[in-house]
């Protein structure tokens, strides 16, 4: 029998947030394993976005050479080495309404349903985010992009996997090393995963956040 | 004992992943748990932003005049009045260096630590955030504002909690009936939260998603 809801408890769950932090220094000799790396790329295709347009790519760099020429250029932070898989987060730079059609050809190999019966779905996401300026579409798919970096974040500390999300990078320079612009990608976050360093200073810092009712209001 | 990671197998993160699914019609009967709503409230308050700051605020609406008086500001989507909970995501509007002191005093607060010696934490962030244009900087939070919801998303999933992620919103509307503009707050996003009508058209279809060697490559 498969899991079923509810998969975690509210403790567990509360506990996951708690455990999880952005790590500092990862344990260098330290490795995941195949099932963890798999859990998380499968967590990235599952991941909610837009009409499920998925205008997205993801990049899974363990070669210990393209992590050390991509480190210059993420602010020299030492994760980005430490790390035992850089996952860089990418969207897609053509979206048009060829993409409005692949993704109809996709739902139709999955689902069974007939193109003809995808033309009022496939009319709207043209009408509503592929008539739009290359500048607002690039704009929506990094929103996309960002929320994929929060779901599969939580989806890393839930299995016990350590990461530090990343903005300091320079996508230009990444989209060179990963040969990501002839694929039609453009970097957005970086993403190192990989085991802490128990001399990590920040791990026995405790979590900040605002007091909840400064956060969160109930109406 | 509190739980250790890791808090989830890779088989129940999967079949999580299968049963979350963008809910198009919630049992308007059906009422989450108090501990649900304080989870996801809390998850929200831990999800990791930018420097650590926060830049952002959440509304959880549960009084059904409110979710009537937001549907038709909402593309009239019928979520709005039949979940537990509509989540209105925010960012902070007024983000200056006064949001970074008063973070370096939350930060003294709960760790201890002196003023003085977080003035180069301060200063880096007043460099890299503060400095930038308005514009700029509430880019900048949406961004985060879009990660914690790929945060709670995944949060909810794994309590077994029911949602629909929302882009299709008047956020000025929702700004004014929530009088959300005077507190110094912007709405972004909304979030719809309950439990699944057995007979939501949806529930029986198929994800889709593109192939996991057409999203992820490995280098």
């Amino acid at each position: 029998m498969p899991p079923t809801p509810p998969f975690v408890t509210p403790q567990q769950l509360s506990a996951a947030h708690q455990w999880r932090y952005a790590v500092k220094a990862f344990d260098p000799e330290a490795k995941l394993t195949d099932d963890q790396r798999h859990a998380l790329a499968h967590t990235l295709q599952a991941a909610p976005s837009s009409y499920g347009l998925q205008s997205w790519h993801f990049v899974f760099v363990t070669d210990p050479e393209v992590k050390a020429e991509l480190q210059p250029h993420s602010w020299n932070q030492p994760q980005i080495t430490q790390c035992d898989t850089l996952i860089v987060l990418c969207r897609k730079t053509q979206i048009d309404e060829t993409s409005t059609t692949e993704y109809m050809e996709r739902i139709s190999e999955v689902r069974g349903d007939s193109l003809e019966s995808l033309d009022g779905f496939a009319g709207m996401i043209n009408t509503n985010v592929m008539s739009q300026s290359a500048t607002a579409k690039a704009t929506h798919a990094d929103h996309q992009v960002y929320l994929a970096m929060g779901f599969v974040l939580h989806a890393a500390a839930m299995l016990g996997v350590d990461s530090c999300p990343m903005e300091g990078i320079t996508p230009a320079e990444y989209d060179r090393i990963l040969n990501l612009t002839d694929q039609g990608y453009a970097t957005v976050l970086a993403l190192p995963v990989g085991i802490r360093s128990v001399d990590d200073p920040y791990l026995a810092k405790a979590k900040v956040r605002f007091p909840l009712d400064d956060v969160v209001q109930f109406v």
